[in-house]
């Protein structure tokens, strides 16, 4: 019935060579591998004006510098990506590039981070995608939180289907995004140089923030810019879907996307300056320039959708990502076996189960708010970044690269370090201090994870070349909670086993019970010894256990087993009727370090028709 | 790990000989069994004033007939049950009194509006005693849910453990909240008679309530007030607690009660109309009363302190009577077994969790308040009654009673069906209507299974007197998931068996893993086949069961038993790190209606040291 209903829900299994390796062409290539990164226009303007707001309005005009000075940083970095394109053809992945040049512990670090960016993806986008929605249907913004989960919980459907990430469904609505972006800016500039732009009245009624603009307040603002820059990593991991040849592809499109990202982000920011756009809890920037430009006519409302349309498929490249680099983590044996599993729909199923659930508590948590999560995800983007790099400069040195290789990596690896101190530093206080409790303890727990994998299976290896002893006799002992169908059964089919000894045990918990049971035993299966134990307490399980070590160690050339009878219920609900005994008996008898007990379960099925040949023995 | 922190919380296991039947005097029985009652006068008052709102204060002067007519029927009730008390000693729950005297569906009506009315008196206790302690201290109003829900974890968490209710703790506080109301109206009368009340400040800012005062508003109030008389049938249930001769004290006992009851709320509502008492959302009436007649003294607080616990008190009675129905049920069969396990510290511990569980959703969905709550408690209480006198009058015509016995119980069944129809009618839409569909509910709910248990009695019964044929010779199919020492051991023991046939099965999920097993287990296993069978759609659980099916088929005078690998780690929570195939294995060959195997679990424990004397063998 469950599987009914799973079936139902995700639809039919696939087999295994359903999986399809398609391949991207450059423009496919980057809607999918860019969206991450040209999405991250639509709230980094807003974080750099927010957090210049203390300041008051009148420091809004340090946010063009900014802007300048982050465009140069996403050629830097991206320049610095090529280089990586060009060494792991395969997908570089900060976890693969420093496992490979740095060790376990950058490896687990960088891991971790890219598990916690992914999450933070996926929560900052949906926020900021909510966000466009409610900018354009104030009265929807009371349920922001409820829209955020409700779309989380909608793209965890369609990727447990196993929902392809198909070039053309999401190329339309990327260059849909860019066209309306250039539109946009394209018709701001030309109004700002042959006119004079429209001031929006929220410029009119400023406020000073009652601060000192100090370097503190740059560069936090700063740091907030930089969250422009998150999703540039996104194509280095994802070379192989290009054509061939492949590398080369993925190192063009890395350029075209710096580009596309760079001119609209500063163009947003140079516009938004010149508009008087201020930060609000109602409206985004990118809103409230949208409004001044188009008005409300049907191209803001085109220009909020495509917004909303992008930063939900930045949010679903995290579904492939977030799983995929789990299942890299669980291979080598850092994270549970169960995110290995592929799902019925080829898609690794668990990953996308924890993935949403992690998204939809930030989420939750941070009170659906784009600005409150920024912190915790540009630390973690530029941590990543760094090692990146860092991986990338012991790369060179170790495969003698050439020195412009070198100095590239070099530059960027200063850069992308210098920008994560400033945001660490910066935002520390303002939540970046839980990712140090956070990764820590994640890695932490992924190398206690890997050590007890090791373990066993240093314990079940066979180099050790030994096994248990097995005790060529047989014990049996039937467990028998009443003296039913089920019972007499299972006495039957232990005796085809022809046990040196076949005994029965039941726990009583008083002398009534204790008479009845052994009057009734007595007369139906009078052949075989029943021991009824009493039991002071109602505790079954205690009992049962020192009476199957009495028994292991009553002859030395035998095995015990445990003969469980046990009536299955017709449909699986029914089970809740039952008290489950017979399930926590094994579990117990199984789970003990000190008894060497196996557990035969006979079952005895409702949904079987029980029209035996058996007679039922009586005594005479 | 979790039996010990469960040794912690709620201590040790108690041997079921500690079971202790307290006998009670008539003072300690007064209070036990009596303080459910009395602690409605907390808010009956307040609700009869709230439901002549509508009309306007001015209506509020028929509070004082109001509660002349309740206090009558009052003592009309009590007379009726003091019937009960002699007629059922052993304790005469409505369930039992229908049982015995109306058959199966009165008898389910009653058990499940018993069970309902316990949850009600725990959810509308607890609100009422939040409310004692709100409105001494407005400031924790907005909290007032998370306390509620505080005190009901305290409870059970109390009753878990196994608190009795020793008659020395309870009479206390009962007898301090009799004394309080008797002190405050005997003062508040004196005052009333000697010289002019103090008017509250808000009688005089009064407003009409819109509404022409019109019979259906005076039958609403009449029916708020009484839930004053909720509680009466609790001394009923309790008669073998008293000492010998039983009844005559039960029934003593009760007069008692009823007297003190009548007294106080008449009392109460007599002065709350004097003093121009209107109810507010923030402070009860019977605060407000004594904040009027004693200022913010010390003694204000000990009236609220005292009301407060003995709402609690009445709370804490249900925690008793709740699991002691719902084990009479289970043991009938109509509630699921669980509720009938004695649990370690000889309490129905399931009994007492669902209780709570359910009593804390109350509250949760009701806000809180008790005046939302009282229109389900109110019908519930009062279809319990109308029950009770209404199997009393058969029990009387059978058991051939003297006239005067059946004048009253007629007089009481006439009473409480009048005001049950009353209440019904007037609370319907007021959420009453919700009683139908759950009351319908439940007793469907019963009936199923109780069809469900004498369904799987018949068939385990020995009175069908054949058992499914047990074939001879053994058949036994290792199943695999790698060739390491869990499952060479698992071979050579099932080879003690001796079977005529032994075999392994793999499923693989690609022609890679094939060959690496089959080479694998032929250097190991040379003289077991192996079946590899592979898995398009990488389901395990298919083709297990079709091979099976198979293997089943091939011989006719074998049993089939699977045998099942399974490596049990050291440390329970270590569980998680692995699939659980085993288990999910075994459920689904035992649960397959179809498939006649037994299974065969062979545990290989991390936690035992693995040194065997079995070399492992390897082909030559």
């Amino acid at each position: 019935m469950i599987a009914k209903l799973k079936r139902m829900l995700i639809g039919e299994r696939m087999a295994t060579k359903a999986i399809v390796h398609e391949k991207l062409s450059n423009a496919e290539g980057l809607a999918i591998l860019g969206v991450d990164s040209v999405s991250s226009t639509a709230y980094a303007t807003e974080e750099i004006l927010r957090a210049l707001i203390p300041a008051g309005i009148a420091a809004f005009y340090l946010s063009v510098p900014m802007a300048i000075v982050i465009t140069v940083l996403i050629f830097l970095v991206s320049f610095s990506y090529q280089q990586v394109v060009h060494a792991y053809p395969q997908g570089g992945g900060v976890y693969n590039v420093a496992k490979k040049n740095l060790g376990e512990f950058p490896a687990l670090l960088g891991g971790s981070s890219l598990l916690i960016d992914y999450i933070l993806t996926v929560a900052v986008s949906i926020a900021a995608g909510v966000a466009a929605i409610t900018s354009a249907f104030p009265a929807l913004h009371q349920h922001r939180i409820a829209i955020g989960i409700g779309i989380i919980v909608l793209l965890t459907w369609m990727n447990l289907r196993g929902v392809r990430e198909s070039g053309k469904i999401f190329a339309l609505p990327v260059y849909l995004f860019i066209a309306s972006c250039a539109a946009l800016i394209g018709y701001g500039l030309i109004a700002f140089f042959t006119g004079p732009l429209p001031l929006l009245p929220a410029a009119k009624s400023a406020h000073s923030g009652g601060e000192i603009l100090s370097a503190l307040i740059i560069l936090r603002a700063f740091a907030s810019g930089c969250t422009a820059m998150t999703g540039i990593e996104a194509t280095s991991n994802g070379v192989p879907l290009f054509k061939q040849p492949e590398s080369e592809n993925a190192a063009k499109t890395l350029f075209r996307m710096a580009v596309i990202l760079g001119t609209i982000f500063a163009g947003i920011t140079f516009l938004a300056y010149q508009l008087g756009v201020t930060p609000s809890e109602h409206e985004t920037v990118i809103s409230q320039m949208a409004h001044a430009l188009m008005g409300n006519s049907i191209l803001y409302y085109v220009f909020q959708g495509s917004t909303m349309i992008i930063l939900l498929l930045a949010a679903n490249t995290s579904f492939a990502g977030f799983p995929r680099v789990a299942s890299q983590l669980a291979e080598d044996g850092y994270m549970p076996h169960q995110f290995l599993n592929l799902g019925s729909r080829l898609v690794f199923a668990n990953g996308i189960l924890a993935l949403s659930g992690l998204a939809a508590t930030l989420l939750y948590i941070f009170n659906g708010s784009v600005h409150a999560l920024i912190p915790l995800y540009a630390v973690g983007v530029f941590l990543g970044f760094s090692l990146s790099q860092l991986g990338m400069i012991i790369h060179w040195q170790r495969n003698k690269g050439n020195t412009g290789k070198m100095l590239i990596t070099f530059i960027g690896f200063a850069a992308t370090v210098a920008v994560f101190a400033i945001v660490f530093a910066t935002k520390f206080f303002h939540g970046a201090w839980v990712l140090v409790p956070a990764i820590a303890g994640i890695i932490m727990l992924m190398k206690k994870i890997k050590r007890h994998y090791t373990d066993v299976a240093n314990f079940l290896s066979l180099e050790r070349n030994s096994l248990p002893r097995v005790e060529p006799n047989r014990t049996m002992v039937v467990l028998v909670s009443e003296v039913n169908r089920a019972a007499l059964y299972a006495v039957h089919f232990a005796k085809i086993f022809q046990p040196a000894h076949l005994r029965a045990v039941h726990i009583a918990v008083n002398q009534e019970e204790t008479e009845e049971i052994r009057a009734k035993w007595t007369s139906h299966v009078p052949d075989v010894p029943l021991d009824v134990l009493t039991s002071e307490d109602r505790d079954l399980f205690t009992p049962i256990i020192t009476y199957l070590k009495a028994i292991d160690g009553m002859w030395s050339d035998d095995s015990v087993i445990a003969v469980i009878p046990e009536f299955i219920p017709e449909n699986f609900l029914h089970n809740i009727l039952h008290n489950q005994t017979a399930l926590r008996l094994r579990y117990i008898i199984e789970s003990d370090p000190e008894l060497n007990v196996e557990t035969l379960n006979v079952p005895v099925k409702a949904n079987t028709p029980f029209t035996g040949q058996t007679p039922i023995e009586k005594a005479a």
